[in-house]
């Protein structure tokens, strides 16, 4: 847990310390601190050295322009004590406050003479840039109602309506193990050895009080969340995320990730947050891959080399789906893009941030590979529910196999001296 | 596999030519079809953009600086055709090469028109730079004789004495599932996707002749193999490698890593080449992060700021053995460091090249993390057997699970028209 003695010295400065350079001793305050630690550097600035404020309206990680790594974290709460959950949700408030701005994950450090005790931070990012360090939070159904019928926290009457376990989805083939969860960590960074670093040290301050369900290592961003990045691709070899809602399309955001207030009224504490959806998907890349060029363009309803729409002009041309052509519309009507598409489905958006998976072997010898899908949505019953429904029939979906699921309740951002999800304990 | 007609744009190319512009149409001639492909483009270079060159008297991925990201394959061959396996070494060895270059694994892709084909590259690397990427391959011990007993290829009077299943070490929990292995390839890059890719494209040539049998992600390299590297951190939260064998000093390299022609005569197929022992070590993180400090550093042997060993100085300091501290000598007798000095083992080094991985969880909500070794040696009878059998006992082990293990022959380097590991065949 964290401790009262601050340090300001970030991960270089505690290596600059280390090498007989004397740390600064000026008191923390978010940017201000780091911009110090900087000063001692003569190195110029690389994309590695990119930060993101941990405090703001919302939290950071989800409209924030998706990093290239993910390393995200479901975990069951193994205590039945409300204050011992608030103590940890203050802990880790203050843990990823520090990680996200480049400092160990607490003060008592490699470099602080305190011999006798363990560090607070484990160490294996000493050196490393902050890299675009996100860490957000989330609260799944059953910290809310346990599996027991428990309301062992006292806040199951501010438990959002739209806070449900997902319905069974056509072809749903769920894991247990790679399900559900009371909290979540998704730690989004452009080195993964600093999103890994986030998430044990996060699990290691909530040793005795969570233990970890499941995670999963995101190895490639497939989906743009800002109109300065590139159109990722996807395990199909496809761009993904074309149409992706972004960060710049400020209304699109406010209509279809934020929650708002007055929409729920129990649970206004969630205003200025968010829902997000997991889905593991397996790909059966094996038999994807033995399609002709035609079939899998015509299963996505886009061309493989440039993403554009099977109807024609460039990846950002809007599809034309009544567009036909010798045999039938352009754009198959079982398509991908066109199941998806909001147009076929009252205008919903989703903020879309999924990452590419690799995860060994089957043991068929088969690759344990595909998409670890994320969502951001203003309200799953209209906005991921009703399209899951029809995309889990298209004919994409003979290819898929969703082998994990989650949703959790993402809280509004904090202010300094807030911890996250305050608002749903006071 | 590979088909006759030949393409030379490459994955840049490829979106260029997609978004209208025409490819170029010369002869591929390694690095100046690359050259070709890049003058179409005005960006600068970026450290994405560095090749290696995939021929040369080694095989790449040994010496060449260890880049940040790995994914490692280890294949059944489920074929007992000497000829089919010689045909899948001249097909890998061609997608390799020019995958290496930043090309797709064929000439057959998303631009050439051939609509009715499976694209031969699976897409998705296209537009992602050749990121340094490596590629290696190795022969294990029962490529030669199988677990019947059966040289299935006719190859078994030629395997090299020093190539047997490693022997069971104090502490091993092997896993049959993450352990050896006909065939392996490792895949290197400074981007995660392209090192999957490769894999990918790979194991898919494979098809039909090769099952996956287990493979490893490694998200942060654990040490350096050059000395213009810094120092990398393993989950410990220590510096890794500090003492490793460096490309630069090309002595060390020739004394302790390739295998020399007479070393084993009926192995002179295998000069120039070198062993790979990779051993997938579990560390009990959590246990490890709480002991002190003090214990710690103790246990290692160096400092955890800077990496310094015990007796003194700096990082590269060299250990002193010998210097007494209040009780006993200041690097304990059972530090990880002297265990494994090669002052200590008859001079002995290996040119290391692990990776930091993490699994998951396991059932008890511990986090299966650690470090995917990886080590190269000029005979494994004297580079590494007697030494893993004292740092299984040493102090660091008490942390340790090793969970996979194999062994495999790196045959040496090959000439444009050659295949990997032609002069086993001829």
């Amino acid at each position: 847990m964290a401790r009262e003695k601050e340090s300001v010295v970030g991960r270089r400065g505690l290596l600059a310390a280390g090498a007989g350079i004397a740390g600064v001793g000026i008191g923390m305050a978010g940017g201000t601190a780091i911009a110090a630690g900087r000063e001692q550097e003569p190195q110029q600035p690389t994309p590695g050295d990119r930060t993101y404020p941990f405090h703001g309206e919302h939290q950071a990680g989800i409209v924030t322009p998706a990093q290239d790594r993910l390393h995200f974290a479901a975990f069951d709460v193994t205590t039945a004590s409300r204050t011992e959950l608030i103590a940890l949700l203050q802990a880790w408030t203050l843990a990823a406050a520090r990680m996200t701005q480049g400092q160990g994950a607490g003060s008592i450090g490699a470099t602080s003479g305190d011999y006798d005790a363990p560090p607070d931070d484990t160490g294996e990012a000493i050196g490393l840039p902050p890299s675009g360090l996100t860490i957000t939070f989330g609260f799944g159904p059953s910290l809310f109602l346990d599996d027991r019928g428990r309301d062992r926290f006292k806040i199951n009457k501010r438990r959002p309506v739209a806070l449900q376990r997902l319905p069974h989805f056509p072809g749903d083939q769920l894991v247990a193990e790679q399900s559900d969860g009371d909290l979540c960590i998704q730690a989004c960074a452009d080195d993964p050895q600093v999103a890994v670093h986030a998430i044990r040290n996060l699990a290691r301050i909530g040793f005795g009080t969570v233990a970890l369900r499941w995670s999963q290592l995101g190895f490639g961003r497939t989906s743009s969340t800002s109109t300065s990045q590139q159109t990722p691709r996807n395990l199909f070899g496809f761009k993904d995320g074309t149409a992706n809602l972004k960060a710049e399309h400020r209304q699109d955001v406010d209509d279809h990730v934020w929650v708002r207030r007055g929409a729920d009224p129990r649970a206004n504490w969630l205003a200025g947050g968010s829902y997000l959806i997991t889905r593991k998907i397996n790909m059966s890349v094996e038999t994807w891959d033995r399609q002709s060029l035609r079939e899998q363009e015509t299963v996505i309803g886009r061309t493989k080399a440039e993403g554009a729409p099977l109807s024609g002009g460039t990846e950002f041309s809007r599809p034309d789906f009544e567009l036909k052509g010798r045999s039938g519309p352009m754009i198959a009507t079982d398509s991908h893009v066109r199941v998806a598409h909001p147009s076929q489905n009252n205008g919903a958006q989703m903020l879309r941030r999924g990452y590419n998976f690799f995860d060994g072997s089957t043991r068929l010898g088969r690759m344990d590979a595909g998409l670890f899908f994320m969502a951001y949505v203003t309200d799953p019953r209209t906005h991921y529910i009703p399209i899951q429904n029809k995309v889990a029939r298209d004919a994409m979906a003979e290819y898929l196999q969703h082998t994990g699921s989650a949703i959790f309740a993402i809280p509004p951002g904090t202010q300094p001296g807030q911890y996250v999800g305050q608002s749903l304990f006071t």
